[in-house]
């Protein structure tokens, strides 16, 4: 999607990926290496005005000796305290972002401690590399945590309180070089087994949207970011609690294609190469619907009034994205009518 | 722009051209050879399961064996009626689409009878292998005449009255092999030494869009027309002249990619590949802007607000369409003040 974008911006990509058959592949050259490679990735830096990533599970430190070379954007050190729920949690509640209380859990005696101060339900998290839902294990008991404890331990954990949150949204936003910051509407996500199922968009709250837009560019200034960032956050009470963010573009994202003037592709593009920021205004009532595992029916889905269909050429797996739709609507009754229509023809495997 | 909307439907391309650096082949394999090269035709079709093309002056005769190898969308009929504009004009004049008064000219004494018949002024013109102004002269005069003669003689040609237009616009639909019509809203065109500078959607005329829609349906039966087809009108006193037809995308519809819910691109793919029509719904007041011999400063037309950029990735020739943008805004007074930002900085050569 991002090559899509690039094109007609006059821009080239090229990408680096494990596997040539990555659906970036047909639309532009594939480096084949490890993410870690050291060689490829100089290879690759070498060659580029600018180097950006859309996965965040790579390794900074891979990435920081390529600064010698073309210049990394959004920065690996925004990349490194997005990879650890720990530090992540610290940047936001240094930013005066709520956040859910937590604790840092490496022993089964910090986790018996966590349990005791943060209470019960809690959930224990891996502080790096989930994504998705994993890493993680919901914990409403002392037989739970033993569980919980059994299967995570031996990486660094964190133990959050869990909320009850009555919704979860997002906001996403690119910043330029120079601080120039567009964000696009809230959209509202629903996830199931921790991972994103569908997201709808505008999620119309001037108040949160407000709030939501403030922290956002806190954490872009505080990292004197580069790019689109996307934060996360459970509606608790009323009130925004920060649970994660992304150092990328987001799946929560996709409807922009569509839905906005400028999609969250072509801004990030636009803002890692110095070009001036595109609009983020909304065109309709969106809704996006992930494909996982399976693809649906092509034809019974296009056959639904303003629907665009996301193929993205990947071999089916279950629990793999394998595309998404949108709707664009006018209105919002009929884009939630046209979204109950796609969840009936869509099964998630 | 075709291999763009392909990807996201699941489509792979595949490009025949002369060129193995045209702009197509940044996204898609490209067989090299001519348009009307019989084995390397026979290769593709063998290959694929729907054969079309962008430009319609390529060779029918070349494209009919094909048919015992794939389908060809639209039917190489349609294609040759576009590619002589007699045959466009008695195929307008049989579903009872108002022409200019015209003649065919082969010989000097024809071209007399037709200006005697028909008047002064009017334009000369190649039946054949016309595009963007080509093989045209304007007739004011004797001398005129003789000119014309001289530079075109030894072609078919045909004499047409002038048309004192106050306006172009064109209408572009697609067809679904199950007779299934979309069309879009007209745009209002601009041409300047008969290539297209600019276009302007929707033109809002509800009677006279009524009226083109009307005879686009009439051409599309009457062809059994698969995909999406342009036909290009001239506004005489209030009513629609139609000039010719295109039976391919069309530069004047390339608003629509932001401009509509469904791009030109992808419902000519959804035609051709027997899936459901999307949505021609627009999204706001739009204009097209065609870059041509040069291309201006993209830092300078993306700092407008609602703007994309389409380059082509050509090398510029004078002249050449290198590529275009589109402003897309909610408010038409918008839309004109930044057509009018657009156009001061983009210089045609």
């Amino acid at each position: 999607m991002l090559a899509l974008a690039a094109y007609p911006l006059g821009l080239q990509c090229e990408f680096l990926d494990r596997d040539a058959a990555t659906p970036g592949g047909q639309v532009a050259p594939i480096l084949v290496g490890e993410l870690d490679d050291a060689q490829k990735l100089k290879q690759l830096a070498a060659r580029v005005d600018v180097l950006t990533f859309d996965w965040e599970n790579i390794s900074g430190e891979a990435l920081a000796p390529l600064r010698r070379l073309t210049r990394i954007r959004p920065s690996p050190m925004a990349l490194r305290i997005s990879q650890d729920r720990l530090h992540e949690k610290a940047l936001f509640t240094k930013l005066s972002i709520p956040v859910a209380p937590h604790a840092a859990v490496d022993t089964q005696r910090q986790l018996e401690r966590a349990l005791s101060r943060l209470g019960l339900p809690g959930v224990l998290k891996t502080r790096r590399f989930g994504y998705d839902g994993k890493g993680q294990a919901l914990i409403r008991s002392g037989a739970d945590a033993q569980a919980a404890w059994a299967r995570l331990a031996g990486e660094a954990l964190i133990y959050e309180a869990f909320q009850p949150f009555s919704r979860e949204v997002s906001i996403i936003g690119a910043r330029s070089a120079r601080g120039e910051v567009a964000y696009y509407p809230l959209a509202a996500n629903t996830h199931q087994d921790g991972i994103l199922r569908y997201s709808v968009a505008p999620y119309s709250n001037r108040r949160l949207e407000k709030a939501a837009a403030v922290y956002l560019r806190r954490v872009m200034r505080a990292l004197d970011y580069v790019g689109v960032l996307a934060v996360e956050f459970f509606v608790v009470g009323g009130r925004l609690v920060a649970n994660e963010m992304a150092p990328r573009v987001h799946n929560s994202g996709h409807w922009t294609i569509e839905g906005c003037v400028t999609s969250q592709f072509e801004n990030h593009l636009r803002a890692i190469c110095d070009l001036p920021l595109g609009s983020t205004r909304t065109l309709g009532a969106a809704a996006m619907i992930n494909f996982l595992g399976t693809m649906p029916s092509r034809e019974r889905l296009l056959d639904i009034e303003g629907l665009s269909y996301h193929d993205y050429g990947k071999a089916p797996r279950a629990g793999r994205k394998l595309g998404h739709c949108t709707i664009l609507k006018s209105r919002v009754a009929d884009r939630n009518r046209a979204l109950r229509q796609v969840l009936s023809l869509v099964e998630w495997t």
